[in-house]
C-alpha cells in the first residue's frame, strides 16, 4: 500500500477549483509514490467552504488557515488565494513543516518573495519542500520545447517573442473584481498574465532576462464596484464606480544571458484573443512556437534541414514519448487546461517523495518577481534600461 | 442532501479508463441532479481488476458481469467492453432494470443492434433508460455545430464531407490486437472510427443517410500475433502471424435525407493523422469545419455577410454561453479529450432524474448500425449503391 | 541573338487574360532558348477582340481560328475557348504544323479527346507538339509534392483524397453561363474543376485511376438566362430562365494504380470555399497536404522521424531549390494564381526548342477524359464500380 | 488613344525587377488614364544594364542618371537604387520636373529626407508628383484592414503588434552584401524590414508614432567579403572579411496618437520565417491580423457580435469589392509579391493624370525616417524613451 500525503487547500476560487481536480484524479493515470488525500479546505466563509467542500471532494472545512497550517493530517500546504496573503500563509507553512504549493505570483513585492524564498531555502534543509505554480511549465508543448532548448536543437538563442493576450476586461462595464486592485493583486496583467510568460521564456530558454525596457497603460481608469463574489467576473454591482490601480497591459523588451532579445507582451485588451500565452524562440539552428489557445501543438522548425524540405511542423504533443502525454490517451486525444495542474502535483509528489527540490522552487519565483519589479521600474522612469537584480 | 446513483463499469481498458474519469469528476463541474458513485468495476482477471479498481477508484470489484447486474448498489451499467459482448450485457442489465450507457459501436451486427434497441424501447416504458457513447456529440464545438445547423444558420444543407484520420497501424509490425479481430470488433476503421463520424454527421444535420456506395481495403493483410493485453497497443509477441478479417480504411459517399452530399472516410493509414475526427458541412447560407485535432474550435463562415466581410472564423468554443463550457474553466482555457465523456454522463444522469429518453439512444446507435452494414454490402457488391434499411 | 516564336491565341476571357499575362511575363524571368512573340489573338467579336488585343498586349487580330492557323507569324496555337470547340482547333493546328497549347479539360467527349490525342501523336512525329494545360501542375508546391512522391519519400501509397471546392453559383440567382451549359462545357463541376484534382492526383502521385464509383448532383435545376458576355459572371439578365443540364457537384471514390484508395469532389456549392483545390497524400513513410488558398504552402509529414519530432511541417514552397521559385524572388515572397501559366508556357517553349513532348500530353488530357466518363457513367448507374478503360 | 507616359528607372537589381514587372502589367489589368513605356533603364555597367533591359523590356540604356533625367522620353523617374543615392536623384527630378517614384527607406537620413520631402512639396505645387514605395500597403489585405480601421470597426484603438521576420542571414558565413554596409544601407533590419512595419502600422491605423523605447543588436559581427554583384546574396567571396557596422535586429516599443500602445520587432535572424511582415491590432470592438506568408489572408474578429459566434474570422482577400482584386481573377485565385508594385504604379499613374498628391507621400517617408532616427537614438541611449520629432 502507498503512503497516503494529506493536502489543505487554502482559497477555493478558480484556482482552487483548478487544483481540486488535479488532486482528484492525480492517481488514476500517474503511478504516484504517495497518494495525496484531500484532507482540508479552507476559505473565510464557513457557509460557502463547506459548499465548495462538498462539491470539489475535500473531507474537511477550516475557515483560518491557521488552523489548517497546523492540523496533522496535513502534509501539504495548497495555497490558492490572492499574492497578498501568500507569503504570511506559505512562511507560515513552511514553519510548521509542511510543504507548500504557492500560486503565482509568488508574492506582491520583490520584499516578500525575499523572505518567502528565504523560507524555503531554510526548510528545504529540513526536508521541506516548496514550489511556485507556474502550471504552464507542464503543458507537455511547453516541457517538449524546453527539452527540444536543451538538447541544443535550436542552437545559439537569438529571439525570444512572448504574449499574454486575453480580452476579459475590453467591456468598460467590467466592474473593478479583486484582480484589478493593486492592493489585492499587486499589480494587473503584469503580475497575473505577464508574470506566466516571463516565467515560460527563461524556463523554455534556461537563461535569465537581464534587464529591460518597458512601458504599461491603464486604459479603462474607472469601473463600476461589485461585490460579494471572489470569481472572475465579482458579484453584484453596487453602483458606485472606482478608481483602477493596476495596469491593463504591460509591454516590456529585454535581454536573456547570452545574449538573445527578448520582448514580452501581457494585455487584457487584446479583443477576441481569450487566453493566447504565446512564446516563439528562434536560434541559429532551429525555431519554436507555441499558443496556449492550440495546448496541444507545439510547432518547431529544424534549420539544419534542407532548405527545400525545412518548415515550422506541427508536432501534435500527445505521443508516449512526450513529456506527460503517455500518462493520458492516445495519441492525437488531446489534454486540456486543468491537465497542467495534474501534472504539477504530481511532480510535486514526486519531489516530495524523492526528498529533492520540486521546479519552479521559490526561488524561481523571486527571480519573476525581480523582473516583475524592473519592469514597473523602468516604465515608471522614462522607459529606462533596468537591469534585473 | 443530493440522491447518490451507483454506478457498475464492466472493461477497465482504454474506454473504462476514460469513463472512470468522467464518473470522478462530473459532481465537481455540473450542478447535478443525483451524484454518482463509483460503486463496482468488472473485469475477467480478478488481480487485474483490483489493481484497476484501486488505481481508478471503484469501491468494489466484480469478474463477472451477471453478478454486477444483479447488484443492489448499481443502479447504472456502463459497458465498455468490445463490441461482441454489448448485446448480452446491455440487454440483461436492461431487463434487471438498470439504466445502460453503452460503448459504441452499438453491437457487431445489425440483429444484435436491433434486439438491443428492442430491449431499450421496451425498457424505457418502465422508466429504465439507455444510451450509446458518441461521445463526440459532447464535444462542446460539435454540439455548437449542431446547434447552428438546427437554428438554420447554414440554409439548405448540400454538403458534408467527414473523415476519421488515424495512422497507429500504418507499421505493418503493428501486432493484431482486438481492433483488428472481426470477431471482437465486427469490423476494422469503419465500426471504430467511421462509426463517430457517421453519428457526428447525422448528429450535427440532424438528417439521416438513406444510401451509400462504398470501398474498403486491408492494406496489411498478415500481422504479428500479441497476447496478455487489452490495450490498445497489444501484449507481447507470441512470434507467430495471424490474417487481418477487418477493413484498415473505409471510404463511402452518400445522399442525407432532404438531398446533401455526403462523403465519408475511416482509416488508420492516414501517416501522420493522429485523431482526426473531421467534418465539413455547406450549406446556402453558411458552413461548418470541425477538426478534432483543434477540438475546442469551430470554423463558421456566414455566407449572408457581405462578401468583402466574409471568411470561416475560429471560434474558441470555450464561452460561457457555449455548450458545456461555462461549466469549467474561463475562455480560452480549452478541454480535452476526457470532458466529452463528462459531459456524457452529466447528461446521462440528467435524462435518468428527469425521467426521459438521453441522446443517442439504442435507436440512433441502430441507424448507425445500419449505415455500417449498408456500407460493408456496396464494398462487398461493386460498390453498388445501397439504401440504408 | 534569341529566336523568336509566334504564339496565336484563340480566346481572351479569363483564360485568355491567364495566358497573356504569361506570354507577356514569361522572357523576364526565366532563361528561354526562344523569346515568345504576341502576335495574334482571335475572337469572334472584331471589336471586342480588338479592344482585347490593345488591353493585353497582342500585336494583330482575327476573327475566325481557321484564319490564325494559317497565318506564318504563328508557330503556337493557344486555346482558350470552351470546351466544344477544342477538337477542331486543335486538330487543325497540329495538321497546319503549329504547336497547340490547348486548356483543359482536353475535350467535351472522350471520342474527341481520342481523335486530339491521335493528332497529337501523328504531329510529334513531324516535331510538332502538344501540351493539354493542367496548370496547377506547375503550382511550385504541386511540381514538390511529385518530387517527394517521385523521390519515395511517402513509401507505398496508402490514400489520395482530393476536393476542388469553390461557391460562385451558390446563390439560385446566378445565371446559366456558358459553363453551366452541356453543350459549351461538356459537364459542370466535374470537367471544370473535377478534371483539375484528376489530373493533380495523377500527377502528384504518378499512378493513374484505375476505377470509380461516383454520385453526382444538380442542386439549383432552373437558373436565369443572361446574354452579352462570355465572363465568368455572364451578361445581363433575359428575363427568360433556363434548365441546367450540367452536375453541380460531383463526388467519387477509387483506386490507384498499385492499390491506394482515392477520395474525390468537386463542388461548385461549398460556401465559403473560394478556389479551395486540396490534395492530400498518405503513404507508409509520410504523407503530403496542400490546399490552393495557400497555394506557396506545402504540409509535409515525415513518417521516418522519431514519433516525438513528427509533424506536418508548413513548407513555404519560395526557396531556391523549389520548383520554379528561384525565378522570382526572395524566399518568402509568395507568387500568385497566374504564375502557374507562365510556368507552363515556360516548359512549353523549352520543350518545343529541345525537340522533346512537353506533359501534360494529349496523352494526360485522354486520360482524365476517360475517368470523367467513368464517373459519369457510374453516377448514371447506380454508382456501380466503373473501370477506367 | 490614351496618353503615353514615359518611365525611366534606376537601378535593376531586386527592386528593379519588382518594378519592371509592375509597369509591364499594370495595362493590361487596370483601366488606366495613361499607358506607361518602359522607355529607359539605368545602371553603372553598360554590359550589365543593357542585358537587363533586354530581358526586362525596357527599350533604352544609360549608365548615368544625370542623363536619364533630362530625357525628353522620361516623364517619370523610378529610383530603384540603395538608399545612398535617393536624395541626390529624387531631387534632381523632381527638379527637372519629373514625377519621382523612390524605394524606400526614403533615405539613410533624417536630414536627406527632410531635403527631399522639401524638395517634394515645392514639385507638387508645380504639378510634379512624388511617391515612396511602401508596396506593402498595397497588399489587398493591408489595404482592406486600413479600410475597416477608418470606418470604426475597431473601435477605439488598444494594441499594435507588427513584425517583420526574415532568416536569410543566420548562417555566419552569408557575406557582407551592401545591405549589411551602413554606408550604403544607411541601418540594417531596421531600415530594410522595419522601416516598412511602421509605414504599415502607421498606414492601417491611420496614427502615427509618437514615442519609442529601443534595443538593437547585430549578432554576426565579422563577415566574409564578397564582390560582383548588387544582388541580395552578393557576389564571390574576396577571401576576406568585414565589419558588420549595421544592426541585425531592432525591436522597439511605442505610443501612437490616440494612446495605443505598439510593439515592433524587424530581424533577419528568426530562423524559418521567410518574410513574416505580420500585424495585428486590437481595438475596444474588433482586432485584425496579417501575416504575409499568407498574403491573401485577412484575420478580423468583430468584437461586437455575440460571444457565442465570435472569433477571427480569415477572410480570403480576393473578391470582387476587395481593394485591388476585381482587377484580377476571380474569388480564390491569389496575388502574389508583385502584385503590389503593380497596384503602386497603377495608382501613381492614376494621381498623375488625376493632379492629385499620392500616398505615401515623401512626407510620410520623412515620418518613417523620424521614427527610425528615434529608435537608433533610444537604443544608443540606454533604450529611453525617445519622442518622435
Amino acid at each position: 500500500m502507498k503512503p497516503v500525503i494529506g493536502v489543505g487547500m487554502v482559497g477555493h476560487a478558480f484556482m482552487g477549483r483548478a487544483h481540486s481536480q488535479a488532486w482528484r484524479s492525480v492517481a488514476a493515470f500517474f503511478d504516484l509514490p504517495a497518494v495525496p488525500s484531500m484532507a482540508v479546505l479552507c476559505g473565510r466563509s464557513a457557509e460557502r467552504t463547506a459548499a465548495a467542500a462538498e462539491e470539489l471532494g475535500w473531507a474537511a472545512v477550516e475557515t483560518d488557515w491557521k488552523q489548517l497550517v497546523k492540523r496533522d493530517d496535513v502534509q501539504i500546504v495548497d495555497i490558492c488565494t490572492p499574492g497578498d496573503s501568500h507569503a504570511e500563509i506559505a512562511i507560515a507553512a513552511l514553519t510548521a513543516g509542511k510543504h507548500v504549493l504557492c500560486e503565482k505570483p509568488l508574492a506582491n513585492s520583490v520584499a516578500e518573495a525575499e523572505a518567502m524564498a528565504a523560507a524555503a531555502r531554510e526548510a528545504a534543509t529540513r526536508g521541506v519542500r516548496s514550489m511556485v505554480a507556474f502550471n504552464y511549465r507542464r503543458v507537455p508543448a511547453i516541457a517538449l520545447a524546453r527539452r527540444l532548448v536543451a538538447e541544443g536543437r535550436l542552437g545559439e538563442l537569438r529571439h525570444v517573442r512572448a504574449q499574454y493576450l486575453q480580452d476579459w476586461i475590453v467591456d468598460p462595464d467590467f466592474p473593478l473584481v479583486w484582480r484589478l486592485q493593486k492592493e489585492r493583486a499587486g499589480s494587473g496583467a503584469l503580475g497575473d498574465i505577464g508574470a506566466h510568460i516571463i516565467d515560460t521564456a527563461q524556463f523554455v530558454t534556461g537563461r535569465n532576462l537581464t534587464g529591460v525596457s518597458a512601458l504599461t497603460e491603464t486604459f479603462v481608469k474607472e469601473r463600476p464596484l461589485a461585490e460579494g463574489s471572489e470569481g472572475l467576473a465579482g458579484g453584484s454591482r453596487t453602483g458606485a464606480t472606482g478608481t483602477v490601480d493596476v495596469d491593463d497591459a504591460a509591454l516590456f523588451i529585454g535581454r536573456l544571458e547570452g545574449g538573445a532579445l527578448a520582448s514580452f507582451e501581457a494585455t487584457r485588451f487584446a479583443a477576441g484573443r481569450k487566453n493566447a500565452l504565446r512564446i516563439e524562440v528562434n536560434g541559429s539552428e532551429g525555431s519554436l512556437a507555441f499558443d496556449f489557445e492550440a495546448m496541444n501543438e507545439l510547432w518547431f522548425h529544424d534549420h539544419t534541414l534542407a532548405g527545400a524540405e525545412a518548415g515550422f511542423r506541427r508536432i501534435v504533443v500527445t505521443e508516449p514519448d512526450h513529456p506527460y502525454a503517455g500518462a493520458w490517451w492516445p495519441p492525437g486525444h488531446g489534454l486540456g487546461y486543468e491537465h497542467t495542474f495534474t501534472h504539477e502535483v504530481r511532480d510535486f509528489l514526486q519531489a516530495i517523495t524523492d526528498g529533492t527540490d520540486p521546479e519552479p522552487s521559490f526561488d524561481d519565483g523571486l527571480r519573476v518577481q525581480r523582473v516583475l519589479a524592473a519592469v514597473e521600474a523602468s516604465a515608471a522612469g522614462e522607459s529606462r534600461w533596468t537591469a534585473v537584480e
